[in-house]
């Protein structure tokens, strides 16, 4: 695979003009572009702008709301239901987030659930706005079907992520951001270009046999819940995946299980929709409703550091607190510029000249 | 191995006879004879009466204050810390989650942290107490160091479960209650019992090797988090371990990663830690916070229909609902009784004889 290099400036204002020339806000184009280029300077390529080819093809369709009137629909004190008027979920999530940090600025937490909404990019974007507050962030979404349930072939989950951020002192905010599947679709897309098996645990086949090649993916295999098979706890990674499921989409009305609308666009949704549009939940828990955020941020330092000085197996490779990898990315990519392969930017150059916008280069 | 059978009355009552000899309250007796008696009948042996004598002699060593004043701490509207005072786990914690949940009676989310308290049984009696009252339960501890950290020989964390309850409508509410280990601690102890070898994935030894006789955890080892390696994911179980010991443990104040305090009374905390006794999370939103608890229901059965309706890879094995297994199992004990296996039965029978109280028989 060939790299090219963009700078970071270069990336944003390319998305910035699609998203406009879609009729998004200027507010959300901003927001829109910043959400998927915070992916690609955090290292997370497959959820930056490689995505965004898709998101123009999902508004072709009409399935995508450039001009959404997104509005709470149902609420408490401390909760509330969000319906993105099937808005791109890189504007839904944040809105919704902000309402979880009001509510949980006056009673001490906030969680929003989200229907009717679209792919909304990285979890670590939504859950990293209520560090900022000094606040405990949580953001999870369900997503187009690929992952099947212990004993079974079928696909009825998405890679459905969880997400936490915490933040700390000294040191940068812990973050867990991953997929529910033992491998995120990204790897298989990867392994997939290159033409490399996966390693096993990965997938399985149309019958649920145990699988090597991408191809079998493709060919109505499935991704693997975490744990990778009953011995290893795939029950486990299946229950968090449910549970995903269920807060994001049973609890706020969205569609569900494998219902849950395709990202691509040649797919339509299944018939006889339980529900609108994929769903999201979104958290925030202000830490000084528990403790006092100083008392908080010295001890995550501590843990930090403990965690980070774990005996390690083997000397040169310590223990890596999560999050850190996305940092370090971020740090690197601002300066050297963020790398894109060249099927990315030849797929982004066609729909920029079908949309008649400048090139990337 | 041999089992003895009993019936749920006769556990209950020596299990009471127990903790009244210990000098509980008669509330504080009922109450944690009931979570251990319920981890009986659900299936759950490594966390029923088999812990009994593990907690006397906790309480023995005066780790365990059998008279707690179990007190909040620190609250807003819809947060609190509560300190467990080193009472029972399975005292302090049914009072946090009734403190969640009358918070989210008023604001429709209640969140509370725990410090200062003792190994808290399954987490699934906690989380189903909200589910009792239509609204979600969420259940989180951390535990005596056993696990490592992806790239570390070094026991940081404890098996750290995570409960997330749903109710239902006809049917069984899903409950998700797993460790975020690969295989639970109980599942070792039964091999070692066996003198058989676990499968790979599950334990490494104390210099991080793979490793399959449970004598190697013994042996300064350490079980694996979910996913077993990095490129199974073993990150991700690690990162969710983390987080269920930030949320106990650092929110709360309580002992964390290594710190933790073990359960076995043989062997002392570790010195100089950073906080008091072990820790939980307790949570409970009101379903009703989100869309009407009918259309809630309604959808929960079409969910749960659907996945067990899910294309089996054998047909005479369809796909679990999370919750099930234990469900199926409370039933068939109710009735057949809770089968003991002969060591605990011996176990059970030494301390009875040296408080002073009828054995089991």
């Amino acid at each position: 695979m060939e790299y090219l290099i963009f700078s970071e400036e270069t990336l944003r204002n390319f998305t910035e003009s699609v998203f406009k020339k879609m009729g998004c806000s200027n507010e959300h184009v901003q927001l829109a572009a910043n959400v998927l280029i915070k992916a690609d300077l955090r290292g997370i390529d497959s959820h930056g702008v490689a995505r965004l080819t898709g998101y123009v093809r999902l508004w072709e369709k009409k399935r995508i709301n450039a001009t959404p009137n997104i509005r709470i629909v149902y609420e408490t004190a401390t909760t509330a239901t969000i319906d993105g008027d099937a808005g791109l979920g890189l504007v839904v999530a944040p809105f919704a987030m902000k309402v979880a940090i009001e509510k949980a600025e006056k009673y001490g937490s906030g969680w929003v659930a989200v229907k009717n909404s679209n792919h909304f990019g990285i979890a670590g974007y939504h859950a990293l706005m209520a560090v900022e507050k000094d606040m405990i962030g949580y953001a999870l979404t369900n997503a187009s079907p690929l992952v099947a349930p212990t004993f079974s072939s079928e696909r009825m989950l998405g890679t459905n992520p969880i997400c936490y951020a915490f933040p700390a002192g000294k040191h940068a905010p812990v973050v867990v951001d991953m997929a529910t599947s033992t491998a995120a679709n990204g790897k298989l897309e990867i392994a997939q270009r290159q033409g490399k098996n996966v390693p096993e645990g990965w997938i399985q086949d149309k019958d649920g046999n145990a699988a090597l090649h991408p191809a079998d993916l493709k060919n109505g295999g499935s991704l693997l819940p975490l744990g990778s098979d009953r011995e290893h706890g795939s029950h486990k990674g299946f229950g968090l995946s449910a549970t995903v499921d269920i807060l994001s989409a049973v609890l706020s009305g969205a569609s569900y299980g494998p219902w849950a609308p395709p990202f691509v666009a040649f797919m339509d949704p299944l018939p006889n929709q339980p529900g609108e549009g994929l769903g999201h939940f979104l958290g925030a828990m202000r830490v000084d409703g528990f403790r006092p955020i100083e008392d908080f941020k010295a001890n995550m330092d501590n843990w930090i550091e403990r965690f980070k000085n774990a005996k390690p197996i083997n000397e040169n490779q310590k223990v890596i607190i999560p999050g850190e990898p996305e940092l370090i990315a971020e740090k690197e990519r601002k300066i050297s510029g963020i790398p894109l392969i060249d099927a990315v930017v030849k797929d982004l150059n066609e729909v920029a000249e079908k949309l008649g916008l400048n090139k990337l280069g």
